[in-house]
């Protein structure tokens, strides 16, 4: 199979640290002949967008990106030319594969952390829309050893999003130290994350207490598989309503996303005695404040679940490609990006939103 | 067997929460045909004085004892008598069974925490020289289910620190996530809960980067298996030191039982990616503080670790009357307890300290 | 609360290895001040009857039970009295609440195996309906520290199966390393413990691959949760249709519950590199005849998994009261059971059988 | 750096099935422009022979090798040149670098097996001195993804049998289910392989009991660690000496590398309840034949472990190299082999023969 690669293309790019998103018509393609051993380039169906692209954006992390920067890390495309020379096995994907490109670009797959498969501590990763261009674009160059086959069942628009928001909370919930019949509380349970790990954590059979605010994220949560509910906007004592909600202990488990510190350092309340919560966000600033006694007393423990390796990911689309995860989301235009940015800035986008590349 | 069991005793006594201790010789010994089923007497024969007992003292923790309270938890002795209708199994200890008693008297072993083996996290435990009197006395009452006994090979004496300073030490190394040629770091190596740190993570096979200071401590602790060694007074980085030990990336793991904040954060810092932090002391008042974006790019985990359940106790001891762990300490008499007291608040204690209560 | 009870009751007896059963209507009951500190007298609401029970019975198993027996070991009743001076704690059961027996009727709690939580290797256990007597009866003593709290929602008659099926199918899944999205195969998917196992491990989430045969049984486990079907009265191929069912690669794990050794053995060709067979059943006479270069090149696990402690019989009770696994049973009264091992023995039961005691 | 590549080599080679081996003169060198990308030639150093070479060599094994073949699978060399378009990271080996041949030679690091580190089941393996030439010869052509570096501080020869006995007791012991003060009994102790298993062992703190025969034997596996030694020859109840000697209830794992099938079925009698047996021979043909009846009701776990993964290897060479395991070897010419083959036959071999390539 051959494709033909045009020169130029459409790609939403932020020239520098701070600087407004341009939407280029004639961002450069890297050709097939000029692809090193082992990169690939992908011609891309749909991207989803999430919260991390606007802090990269906005370079408001405590690490800097490259610059000019195509942003975008959850995209689904299609395999268009594989660099010469690449090593292939029978495993291998090919030219005409639908594959998904993941923030976590590349790995060595030699050092210590990638034979281990921790692959997301490689200290020679490469991350999309971050240290390499993303997927923001119509054409992205990415890494063979890395790109994720899409299950044929799946969409590529609902798939976009299980490569971060799925593959993120999937990863946690499977790191949790939890089994089925636990309890698991999810802060956020309505949002692009949290409505995923409602349902793969049911998926586990453990036991949900969701928390959000709103009467339709409440119905939406309960009809994804969630056994309790909490509004965090109408409850007079959060904690209290935790453990009232879990037998009165706490849940074995949490899942925190949250941009501020409070929604950490309450988790040492909460959880009950040799509980566990899962860290997953990247806030630009926020502390895990934990009173030190406590935590010794109640043997709590901590654990900072970062994306998730090639593994996690392929299961995490399984597990939906089965039905069991439905991803929820509004689906825009590339040339919408910035409008979009604008959105999840003032806190107003509710599910997922995923970019139509290729229309 | 039976045992002549005496009226009184003499007991070192906290009166009331923050007041002096007093060390009284018409304390009550609780009579056999007193104790309830399961209750056993133990008549002491070396107790250990453990940091935690001068908190306990002084009264400055977040939770209260029982008043008046005889303090004490690294208690050596020998049932003298068992509670009338006490169950008894093939492996029950017995009447003239030399025992250890440790911080954890009691637990359930009914409850889900019990049922899983985490009896510190029991709702019904009971705590020696907490919440029940403990070993800094000629008799203590203590429990059948929890005494832990004392393989023949181990001095009384030496056994006692193990109780709790060695449990503690132990527990905390097992659940660290480490295995063999994996390094570990251990600050206060040289202190009464880190020489034995040092001890048992050098028998797993991993590698220990000592930090303490002075060359006493510098030389005790190289001799006791650690392998690399940091002075925290004279390093100019201790972070980077810490790196620099530990090829560039840090440490696997890392065992921290400090009174103050930083001791915790800066693990942060020093981890290896995916790497661990035992949170192992009760201080007074100190706080992890993580920020959030780096303990989730690192992966690192944060777990809180409260002494050691029986099975741990059994496992502790048995390693040291193997051999493979020597508890360096300097025997005192029962009623030199306010002055080794004030000698741990001055910070001028080195080693373990160890009551000779038969004496 | 206080229950009066009869001097004797209706109780199933074999008298002798390999004697025939008796229902005899004066079996001495024994009295609430005859209880040892630790037993309890239950009277038996309903149940349930095993193939094991047939195994006791017939006295062909290697090892031998006590006799006169009354068999039984998957029982739920009322506690209606305590030995005196029995230890209490905050968790302990009560007089009046609804328990469940199982075969593991004791251990003692304080050994190396109880201390662990592996209570079943306990070399003190004791055994209901083999080292003691069980749950064919009106009444029957057991032991505090084991009998189950049966939870509110479940019917006594449900609960009696998966006091052994339940727990024993759902212990064996628990150990045998899958998670999420893994295939488990399934032999006699459609009996007792089949039928229970194919629940618990979908809820759980992992694929299965459903083996016995007819239509009726077809229909069964495709509407318990199974994923695939195999009929190993029409396959020309077991091996390899359970290979094609499971990528070609053959299931993460299998749970096997045969009487002969050919199902044991099978395993080592389907099972997919890595994988794992649970060993559940106890046959009189099977073996495993694994070729050692197969099960070495392949890294194959085969363990054994005998019934579940504690902690796996509250879970699996939890995990059926959420109603996440539901009892297929047929009612019988306690003097038909002699009828029932009958069917049994002639492989004519279908689903698993209740004896209804109270009626 | 550059290094002058001769067209041709010795070589040992094996012309086909069951013929005898041949040393040629003239066996050809793959040419530097010749190596496909992900490939590199080594120089060898040094060669261990293991018992797998002879099986190989018979062609007794239920799989066949290719033919004409170069067997040896324990190789230690110089990197000489790496296939034209091989992708770099910063971790990649280097021309110049010493690395080590095992007997995994290349896996695809994408499959399912590969992606979890489960790389011995890869499906598109390759094997050194079965399905690819090995390194009984001057040259090989290895993989760059899976060589060895070796630590600087081991000697070439004794790095040689760490890449194969060492890695697989290693592995083996790894995961054993085994911690520090656990009994683990050690068939062959004095042997190749045995006794880097004694030594690996007594590292993590494990109790080991020493099967072996004679005064040669004894003397040496206790000197390198083990507490415990029973004579095969001279026992009267190895299963009961065996028990003895583990606190009358046998130890908690073993590692059978037996060539016949009573040494795999022995495990079932004398592991202690929940105790594992490790399977790590690879005999042409023995079986486990375990009671299914007792496998279960002891709780038994018995585990195919087959060589190891890239990290496995990493750390058997990193414990060596701290000085931890010292390999006790004969030092033989290339030349030699057919003569080794013929001791090893007869069981005359003591301890490892390594080939000295470079003389």
């Amino acid at each position: 199979m051959s494709y033909k690669i045009p020169k130029t293309q459409i790609a939403a790019v932020v020239p520098a640290i701070g600087a407004e998103l341009e939407v280029l018509k004639d961002y450069p393609v890297k050709q097939a002949d000029e692809l090193a051993p082992g990169e690939c380039l992908v011609k891309i169906i749909a991207t989803g967008v999430c919260h991390t692209d606007l802090h990269v954006k906005k370079g408001d992390w405590p690490i800097a990106s490259k610059h000019p920067l195509v942003g975008g890390h959850e995209g689904v495309g299609t395999i268009v030319a594989i660099g010469r020379n690449t090593p292939v096995a029978e495993n291998s994907v090919k030219v005409g594969d639908r594959v998904g490109i993941k923030w976590l670009a590349y790995s060595c797959l030699q050092c210590e952390f990638c034979r281990k498969g921790l692959e997301q501590a490689c200290q020679s990763a490469k991350l999309s829309g971050f240290t390499v261009d993303g997927t923001f674009s119509e054409y992205v160059v990415s890494y063979v050893n890395h790109v994720t086959p899409i299950p044929e069942q799946l969409d590529s628009k609902a798939a976009a999003s299980i490569l971060c928001a799925g593959v993120t909370s999937y990863r946690a919930l499977k790191y949790s130290d939890t089994h089925i019949g636990d309890w698991i509380v999810i802060p956020g349970a309505g949002g692009g994350l949290g409505h995923l790990a409602v349902q793969y954590a049911s998926a586990m059979g453990l036991r949900v207490v969701a928390i959000d605010t709103g009467e339709e994220k409440r119905k939406l949560v309960l009809s994804l598989g969630a056994e309790k509910w909490i509004d965090f906007k109408t409850t007079k004592d959060l904690v209290q309503d935790i453990k009232d909600a879990t037998d009165g202990l706490g849940p074995h488990a949490s899942i925190v996303t949250a941009a501020n510190s409070e929604a950490y350092s309450q988790a040492v309340d909460y959880l009950r005695p040799t509980g566990t919560m899962m860290l997953v966000g990247l806030p630009a600033a926020a502390d895990l404040n934990a009173n030190v006694f406590f935590s010794v007393l109640k043997c709590l423990n901590f654990k900072g679940s970062y994306v998730g390796n090639r593994q996690d990911a392929v299961e995490a689309l399984a597990i939906a490609a089965a039905g069991k995860v439905k991803v929820i989301f509004e689906t825009k235009d590339l040339s919408d990006l910035a409008e979009v940015y604008h959105g999840l800035e003032q806190g107003k986008v509710a599910g997922r939103i995923v970019l139509d590349v290729e229309k």
